[in-house]
């Protein structure tokens, strides 16, 4: 009899067979584009002009066009909070500074009505992340007056996307280990399954699923 | 007096010049890699197995290997938490019928020492994600329990990446369109610079870069 009950293996393959195809999204913008490669396992992400041309290892990539897993809608401030380490108040002044072309502090703290303190600590922190030059011009009394530039306007679309990619590449390098440390200790628990794994839920599972099997064969 | 000033633009462009290089960080990873087009505005990150045999329009696309701006470090929960709307907790229940194959709420409940409250709602919020399957089954004594599985990890490695890349290339779209509206702002001051833009700044930048312009002549 115990013979002729379905192992794990057939279990689990019954139960995934069964996994609803209208859990697929669907993929479609204009905007960006998932490619991946017929012969190697690389997956990439094109943005601004998604082409039909690409090709990798000599073949046309394949476009990914459904995703079975849901994802959240993306908010900018917290994109760019996440991957720049800019609060909203930190891009007001970094956008204040491009729209302005070159400005001080003082000059920005009156534009956007932010304390002048707190505009100077994110105009430094703007100068360090690499955002916003800072510029020392003397003033005709003698004494300096502290002027900070944007990136020019191209430079900012090409650096920020650039930045970006470099963040979504680390995030994507750690879910790729997560998932690594999954398979991992699937692996492990298969190694030692006999002594260790609690058997119960699969002896239930069986139990019910004896009928299917047996009424389809 | 007044035309042998730098106009703006040429000011503009004598600060941007003094842009320190050092300001470039090196992007140099094995797991991911950004290209550009040489032709089209294309720009990809690629991963796992980034190859140096890409091709866009015809031509081989250049790699990416600096970027001027610094980016954060990202970690996995909040990653996760950002893209797919998990917690932690969301995150340890979804590995664990992952590692245990199938598992019911009550054995997850056990085997992490969690609320069975709180596992029975994100078992409802992974399955609505697409990340579990729910499947009921029968019990000897005639009731139902409800029974998770996951998705086998290979299709786990594709859809998180897959899914994550929906979710970047959504938040690529926002950086772009916010850095398109910096570029209209910019385009609108332009127009209306005569009237309305504050010129104090300028005048005294001109004053103190006069005699730059006028030694390098």
């Amino acid at each position: 009899m115990t013979s002729e009950q379905p192992s794990e293996d057939e279990l689990v393959e019954a139960l995934e067979s069964q996994r609803s195809k209208t859990n697929e999204r669907q993929i479609k913008d204009e905007f960006y584009g998932i490619y991946e490669c017929v012969t190697c396992s690389n997956v990439c992400l094109t943005i601004r002009d998604p082409p039909e041309t690409m090709t990798c290892h000599g073949e046309s990539m394949r476009r990914v066009t459904t995703c079975s897993i849901d994802v959240q809608t993306p908010e900018v401030e917290s994109v760019l909070l996440e991957a720049f380490g800019l609060p909203k108040a930190g891009i007001d002044i970094c956008t204040c500074v491009i729209n302005q072309r070159a400005a001080s502090a003082s000059q920005v703290a009156d534009l956007l009505g932010y304390d002048r303190s707190t505009v100077t600590r994110y105009l430094n922190k703007l100068v360090e992340v690499g955002m916003l030059d800072r510029h020392q011009l003397n003033r005709e009394d003698g004494g300096v007056v502290n002027v900070y530039t944007g990136l020019p306007i191209e430079d900012v679309k090409r650096e920020t996307i650039v930045g970006f990619y470099v963040w979504a590449g680390e995030a994507a390098k750690l879910i790729e280990a997560a998932n690594l440390q999954k398979e991992q200790q699937l692996d492990e628990r298969s190694n030692t399954e006999d002594e260790e794994k609690p058997m119960l839920i699969w002896e239930r599972l069986k139990e019910s699923m004896r009928s299917r099997f047996e009424g389809s064969e």
